[in-house]
C-alpha cells in the first residue's frame, strides 16, 4: 500500500460540530485501479477530486456499489470499527451481482484500516457521532457501449457522521412504486437501488411522510425494507422482520440488532410479514413499534404508517418499553466501547501507519 | 452556448476502419452544469477528462440517465440526425423517474445541432456507419448521504459507430432474472437497468447465447425486452410487440420500426406475447422471426432462441421473405437520406457553427 501524507492536515474541531452527513471529508482518501484484469497497488493519498473522462462507464451504465461503515472512539481515544468483514463480504457479494470484480481482503479491509489509522484524529468522540467509512466501486473505462467495463476504481471516503434521524419519522407503504424485482438487483447495494427510490420518496413527502416501506413488487402485499434501511415490526411482544432474499438488503446492523433482540429474551421471527396483518395489528392496538435499522441511522423510530389514505399514528413508548431504544442503545453501547462486546463485532484500529 | 473549438482537430480518416462501437470519440463535447436550481450556460469544448470528486453522487446512488442517437452522412455530405424530439422527451421523462432536473430543449436540442454542426467532418458517409451522440446527465453533488443530488452534469458526446451486430444473435429468454419490476423504472433509460442487466447476460453466455430476452419479472411468462433492445416476434405474417409500460423502454426504434411496418402492409399487434405462445408457434413452424429494435443497433436478428434447456434454431429467411431485413433497410434509407422521408423523421443539421 503506497501511503502520500497530506502536507498539512485540514482538521479542525469545528468539524465536529457540523449538523451534515456525509460532506465532511477527512484528510485522505484510499484508490485503487482494476485493468487488464487486476488491481494495482492501493494508494492512500490526499482526498480531493480525481480527473474522469465523462465517457466513464459508470456515468452510462450505472456500475457502482458501495459500503457504509463507521469508526467511533471510546474514551480512551481508541478507534474501533464494527463487522468490517461483513461489510466486505456483502460488498463482493454485490461486485458479482453487478458483474464487476472482486475487491481483496489486502484492499479492502487492510485499506479500511490503515486510513483509519491515518485519519484517527477526524473519529469524534461523541457519544452517537462517528466517522463515517464510504468503500465505493465504480466503473471507468472510457466507452459508451452498453456492456460491463474492463476497468474500475475502488475507493475509501470518510465523512463526519453527527447523530442521525433524532426525531422518529413517519412513512408510507409503498401501493405503487417498488425497489426490487425478483430476480433483480434488490440485495445488492448498488446505485441503481437508491436513484430508483428518490421519487417515489419525493412523491410520499408530498404526501406529508419522510420515507416510504418498500413492498413486494408483485402485489405490494408484503413489506420488504424502509427508506435505506431493513425494517422491524413489533406485534405485541414479537419482533418481526422479512428474511433476506434477492430483494432485500442482508444488513448488517439488522444481522447484529436481531442477534441483540435474541439474547435480550425477545420473541424474534424472521418471516414475511404481510401489509394487512401490520394493519390488523393497527387496528386491535397491537402494532407497538415500527422502526429501521441501518448503519447511517443505527436505528430510527416511526411514529406514523401510511396505509392507503390513512395515517397511523403510533403512541410513544417509553424508552423502558420501547425495543427499538433498548436495542439502539445496546448496539451503540458496543460500537462506542462503552459495554462488553461478547460476539467480537468491534475491531480496534491499531496505531501503526503514524508509529 | 459558449463554443470552445479545439486547437488542431484529432480527426483522420483511419478513425472510419475502426470496427469498435463508442470508443473514438470527436473533437468536442458538451458540457452544461446544473446548480442552485438552474442550468448554467453549455459549454462545447474539446472532449477530454473533467475533473470529478470521487464523492460524486452518481458513483455511489447511481442517479444517471442517457440517450442514444446518431448522426449520418448522405452523398451530397448534408448531414441528418433522427427523431431527436423522442430522445428528448424521453430523457426528461427518465429524468422524472430518476427524481434529476429536466434539461430544456435549448440546451438539449440546440445542444446536440450545435455540436454535429461543428464535429461534421467526424459523421462516416459510408451506410451502416454513423456518428453515435450520447447526451448523458450524471450526479455531481459533493455528499455521500443517501438522497437525490442537487448538482449535475449534463454532457454530450460523439463517437463513431460502425456497423454493429452483423452476424444473427441468440437470445436466452430469461426465467429467474429480471430486468424490471412492477413500480420500478424499466421505461426510464437510467444506468441501473443496463448494470443489473450485465450479470444474467454473462450466465446466459455461458450457457452459449450472446443475450437475454427479459420476462415479467412475477411469472417469466411474458416476454418485454431483448438485450438493450425492444424485442419483435413475428408469428405467421402477424409482427407482434409488447406494449411499452412502467416496465418496458419506449424506443425511438421500436416506433418507426411499427410505422414503417403498418405502412408496409404488415399485420402488426402491439400485445403481450407469452413465451408458451412463441414456443407453441416455434414447434408448430410459425415463429418466422424474433429481432430486436435499438438505436444502436437499428434491427438486430436472432436465430437462436433459448425455452429453458431447449435450443431453438430459427431458419434463416432470404432477404425478401424476412420482415427485419425489408424493415431495417427502409428504416435506415431514410435515415441515411437514400428514401423519401414522408414521416418527417429526418432533421438536417445546417452549417452555421462552422460558417
Amino acid at each position: 500500500m503506497i501511503i502520500e501524507k497530506i502536507a498539512e492536515s485540514n482538521f479542525n474541531d469545528s468539524v465536529f460540530d457540523s449538523k451534515v452527513f456525509g460532506k465532511n471529508f477527512s484528510d485522505h482518501m484510499l484508490i485503487a485501479h482494476y485493468k487488464d484484469g487486476k488491481w494495482d497497488e492501493p494508494k492512500i493519498m490526499p482526498y480531493g477530486p480525481i480527473s474522469v473522462t465523462p465517457a466513464a462507464m459508470s456515468f452510462h451504465y450505472g456500475q457502482t456499489i458501495f459500503e457504509g461503515m463507521k469508526a467511533y472512539k471510546n474514551e480512551d481515544e481508541e478507534v474501533f470499527i464494527f463487522r468490517p468483514e461483513k461489510n466486505f463480504e456483502r460488498f463482493n457479494k454485490s461486485a458479482v451481482r453487478l458483474n464487476m470484480p472482486e475487491v481483496p481482503a489486502e484492499i479492502f479491509l487492510d485499506g479500511v484500516k490503515a486510513i483509519v489509522d491515518l485519519d484517527r484524529q477526524w473519529v469524534p468522540k461523541d457519544y452517537g457521532t462517528s466517522l463515517y467509512l464510504r468503500p465505493v466501486m465504480f466503473a471507468t473505462e472510457e466507452a459508451v457501449s452498453a456492456r460491463s467495463s474492463n476497468e474500475y476504481i475502488f475507493c475509501i471516503l470518510l465523512a463526519f457522521a453527527p447523530s442521525y434521524y433524532e426525531k422518529p419519522l413517519s412513512v408510507k407503504i409503498a401501493d405503487f412504486y417498488s425497489r426490487a424485482a425478483q430476480g433483480g438487483v434488490g440485495s445488492a447495494k448498488c446505485g441503481g437501488n437508491y436513484a430508483a427510490s428518490f421519487f417515489p420518496t419525493s412523491e410520499a413527502q408530498k404526501d406529508g411522510y419522510d420515507q416510504v416501506i418498500w413492498t413486494d413488487s408483485i402485489e405490494h402485499k408484503f413489506i420488504e425494507e424502509a427508506g435505506t434501511m431493513n425494517v422491524m415490526v413489533r406485534i405485541g411482544n414479537k419482533l418481526l422482520t422479512a428474511p433476506t432474499s434477492e430483494r432485500i438488503l442482508n444488513g448488517v446492523t439488522r444481522d447484529s440488532v436481531l442477534a441483540l433482540a435474541k439474547d435480550s429474551g425477545i420473541d424474534v421471527e424472521i418471516r414475511p410479514i404481510s401489509v394487512e396483518e401490520m394493519y390488523e395489528a393497527y387496528k386491535s392496538g397491537e402494532l407497538k413499534e415500527v422502526f429501521g435499522c441501518g448503519t447511517a441511522v443505527v436505528v430510527s423510530t416511526y411514529n406514523a404508517i401510511g396505509f392507503g389514505d390513512e395515517r397511523a399514528e403510533l403512541a410513544p413508548l417509553s424508552d423502558e418499553e420501547s425495543f427499538a431504544t433498548q436495542l439502539k442503545k445496546k448496539l451503540k453501547d458496543i460500537q462506542y466501547g462503552i459495554a462488553e462486546d461478547p460476539y467480537g463485532w468491534r475491531v480496534k484500529i491499531e496505531e501503526t501507519v503514524n508509529a
